[in-house]
């Protein structure tokens, strides 16, 4: 199945977005430390005291950048995955990973340096086009079966 | 696989409620422009300044209904689709996903219209049944090479 | 597939780590029940009154250590899997799935017992070299294709 043109596809441009999530985890670490605002009073403790057990509004905000990341790429793994068993043309197929990756991509940009608004919105609406034309071209070729 | 009965079976409801994952996301969105409650100060200036910046109940609730669905429908889909490999009778395994689907359709019901608990728990709990009774079959299938 | 020796073997250590999600929640719940704080006010109403709809710190924790097995669990599932295909020895990619395991059980046991740091930090960090090696030999697999 790795070697299906279409599968290998998918899986490579999956498996950066996963990088890319786990690349938003540790920037998010990174900030806890250098403003100093933990999650958990343990973690204050080891870094100066109490006091920094306290949030922070850009944690925060990469925070809401990862949790986004899970209410999409989380799907599109699923999806995508499917959808290469619908035996769909590369060309059509590469399409679709393309734009939502670089579409997640853009998105985490947007977020992370608070572009103007509505940049990080429209980033997600057409990463959903790629989602939602895999999610009914999947339930076309199994509609037949449930 | 794709035309094997038990898996295209699994994927159409499992499509479903990736689907009714994305409307909750929509109905999200379409709440904060209404009550004017945004988490970005971004978004908050393009709707009107900084005072939207804000929280809004109703909106949490949108959020906890979707991250609730992050928690139980992505293990689904993991789950469901190691289950189809075991090898299960046609009609049991749609008993597992038929289960499971209704329960997180009523549990968006139940959570967006603030429904008198405990009818939110008892969908939650009965949803969990046929995840655990997969989960418990996967093992039995493996434990064997592990 | 389920009677390749890798695949098993992976299957066996993701489920176990599912169902100690399902755990963790569990734990939530009940937290939730014998602390009296609830996220809904309907769920408060039923067990006693709305000043019942409020925020605990040991609800949170259990929370956050939900939301990092969702960052970390849910992108193991998509790599173990893909790994499997790409055709590892079994006794390197058992040790991959172990190591990820036993680091995700030791990180809700630092979580949820609130250990000194940095060991909740340490066993995270540990538990995501499995998943970048599994990450960079996938890529190294598809690289051609893609």
């Amino acid at each position: 199945m790795i070697r299906n043109e279409v599968f290998s596809c998918f899986v490579f441009y999956a498996v950066l977005l996963v990088i890319k999530m786990y690349i938003i985890a540790i920037i998010t670490g990174q900030v806890r430390l250098r403003k100093k605002a933990f999650a958990n009073p343990e973690d204050a403790l080891r870094h100066g005291g109490l006091q920094f057990h306290r949030e922070d509004p850009y944690v925060e905000r990469c925070r809401r950048a990862h949790n986004n990341d899970m209410e999409n790429i989380f799907p599109f793994l699923f999806l995508g995955a499917v959808y290469c068993l619908t035996g769909p043309s590369l060309s059509v197929a590469r399409l679709h990973f393309l734009i939502f990756f670089l579409c997640r991509v853009l998105h985490s940009i947007a977020y992370l340096f608070a572009l103007q608004a509505p940049t990080r919105s429209v980033v997600y609406s057409v990463a959903q086009i790629p989602c939602v034309s895999m999610a009914v071209q999947i339930l076309m070729t199994v509609a037949a079966y449930a």
